[in-house]
């Protein structure tokens, strides 16, 4: 299939061509209050201002929802449904391609174009939910296997329950920040000899700063307390895909986590991307996860056999002096649990959702080395280091690092669906 | 200090005497938009009515904010801060005390009192607050080590980590429901045969349904992220505190929370009282908490030595056939930290708190059998049987079980500061 053209100035290898079309909210210097738009090119598309130059006025199904795209959040557009989601994103792919059938909407309208269309470097990017609660699974099979092998020896690595359920905990869904948020280096108690046999912790700013590579996904469809989501119905309740830092403080965790799992090491930020890719636009990209070779309960099981998504991550890290390196390549495929069964499982007790839940993958990693989404995977608990470009060596991060995650699906450079970019950098922790 | 004394008939023994004042939001038959009212006695004074019919005209300091009172939760009230709820429930007191320097308010204006002045029986109570993010830490260390004799025997029973810093786990905001609202067995996987070599999951109804006696305190000051809460300033972020039952799922806990902790067997459904007892109507009922031997870091101490409340709790059990049985009493004192520890250390890594954010104390357990705050530490994890009155006995919990968890400060008839109810029945699983 060719790609979509567009009469819009679309760059090549942009993330956001005319097949993604991912939603987001925006502010500019002159309209501060946030909005929702999309991103096309390296343009946002303002929605509020299309919608209120009658640019949906041919499509109908939207029209009594206008309001929705006012909003400093996309829960309300969110709410509106899955079928809604998919009219609006191919309305707004018709009006950009080049043979739109409504060229007055756009394409001629040079006023609306003007108003609406704004360069992606003169908006302000916006936390696209109102989250309500959110969850951390732990699907990377990789990442579970290599941090078992860490702390509890190859034969040991992985848990009796890890292949039968998605492993997750309740993250804090308050520390949730959009891409280009700083991140300040936690405080908090860690062993400073761990080994020692009496165990006696200090408070001290976290020497272990490390990053975690993943997926996040939107609900879009809430569930009552006491009725499960089934399988069968999950994929209509996610709304769409973003990407995923989950910062987390390794010292603060080993002394804390016993017996009830990740909690300060865990919520003092965690960074997502500022465009939610549709998960229509994702199903092209749909494959198989990794193999299960435990039998999966039949609530569980999914009639498809593509439930992961394809998308090529990127972790760099920049340091103070400006040198970057690509420290992580991988794909969103190493998971061995997909999106709906997270959300079956999660539901199954009867747990309530509601719009705007967000659920995070796990870290993603694959097999090699050079696949590795988290550094403690890639120094091996501190024992090596991490080689940078230059002379420079990490084995955790340092005040000043910046960790860019990217996400890609597709070849063809004119027609990729990405993420755009999921920043952040190190602050120096408050002084004690 | 004699009580208070209120010209308004309030029964001998209530929860809600004058010395309480305790906030909750309440609809009616005739009118069923959800808003402020405080118990008094056996009624609700409605404060949106209230404040509408010029009752706050003497209290300048709330006049501009009076439609908080018009709020389907406590947010915006609890938004005004410490101060402000002290001088509101003060001016509340001294309207209804027998001596009111305020008689046209209430006292002699009956047109007033009939419309804003209904029975108890006759209200119907909401969620006092909209829950953003809801911890439940594990502070209760009788109970912490009850359990941690069961599955790691006496020596091992606490974690190293446990008189360092308040354990907890971030809980799921969506499941904490009022008092009053059934709960429905949650299904889950459950090993059937624990003790197999090889581990085989079954998708089942819980098999081991339990309580979890908590308290819960409410926050009512936001602290942005990167910005710990001081412990000298922690108790100003503290609105008021509620029962709590953190109803658990032991077979589902038992065989998913390895290596991340509770998750499913825990997000059913967490009961809280309706009516939040201020910070400032506990006041004189604070006392000294258990006593920790380890030293504890300075930014976790706390300058008073009397820093948890002595509330008298007592849970019952009635089954279907009408028996009650009175199955736990104990005070919660039983705590080794108190809330503001939890929110101080909760904090100390920047994470950001909003106001209406839930902290639980951890199941509140003393040291007798009889005073033990879940059944899981009553039956010793399904070992021996509770006896309930009559001839019936439970392990653990069956379907149509009501529990009631009572709570009460004081001993004078006249002046008790109490919590009302915190109930809960058990509806059957939903069939698989």
């Amino acid at each position: 299939m060719s790609p979509l053209r567009s009469w819009f100035i679309i760059p090549r290898g942009s993330h956001f061509s005319l097949a993604n079309i991912p939603f987001g909210i925006i502010s500019t210097e002159s309209s501060k209050t946030p909005r929702v738009a999309v991103a096309i090119g390296d343009h946002a598309l303002d929605l509020e201002v299309f919608a209120a130059n009658n640019g949906f006025s041919a499509l109908s199904t939207i029209q009594p929802h206008q309001d929705v795209f006012s909003q400093p959040s996309l829960n309300a557009f969110a709410v509106l449904g899955r079928p809604v989601h998919s009219i609006v994103r191919k309305y707004l792919q018709s009006v950009l391609a080049e043979d739109t059938p409504y060229p007055d909407v756009l394409k001629t309208n040079s006023t609306l174009r003007r108003q609406a269309l704004i360069p992606l470097k003169d908006v302000k990017t916006h936390l696209p939910f109102k989250i309500g609660d959110y969850t951390d699974f732990y699907a990377g099979l990789n990442h579970a296997y290599n941090v078992g092998v860490l702390f509890r020896g190859p034969s040991n690595a992985l848990q009796p329950n890890y292949k039968h359920l998605p492993v997750g905990y309740h993250g804090r869904a308050s520390s949730v920040v959009v891409s280009g948020t700083p991140i300040r280096r936690p405080n908090g108690q860690i062993l400073s000899n761990p080994l020692a046999e009496k165990k006696v912790p200090t408070l001290s700013a976290c020497q272990k700063l490390d990053i975690e590579l993943e997926l996040g996904a939107f609900v879009c469809k809430p569930n009552s307390m006491g009725e499960p989501v089934p399988i069968s119905e999950a994929e209509e309740s996610l709304f769409g895909v973003v990407l995923m830092n989950d910062w987390s403080a390794r010292d603060i965790q080993a002394w804390e986590y016993v017996p009830l799992g990740p909690f300060n090491a865990k919520n003092f930020g965690t960074t997502i991307s500022a465009w939610v890719v549709l998960a229509d636009a994702l199903e092209p990209f749909k494959t198989k996860g990794l193999e299960n070779d435990s039998k999966v309960l039949p609530y569980l099981q999914e009639r498809d056999e593509n439930t992961v998504y394809d998308i090529q991550l990127q972790v760099s890290l920049k340091t103070k002096t400006g040198n970057s390196t690509t420290i992580t390549k991988t794909s969103s495929r190493n998971l061995l649990w997909s999106f709906p069964q997270m959300l079956t499982h999660h539901s199954i007790t009867g747990c309530p959702f509601n719009v705007g839940d967000l659920l995070g993958s796990g870290t993603i990693s694959g097999l090699e080395q050079s696949e590795r989404g988290s550094l403690l995977e890639q120094n091996e608990n501190g024992k090596t280091s991490i080689k940078l470009s230059g002379s420079e060596v990490r084995h955790f991060l340092e005040d000043g690092d910046e960790i860019t995650i990217t996400g890609v699906c597709g070849s063809d450079e004119e027609a990729l669906v990405g993420f755009g970019e999921c920043v952040g950098r190190i602050e120096p922790a408050l002084k004690l």
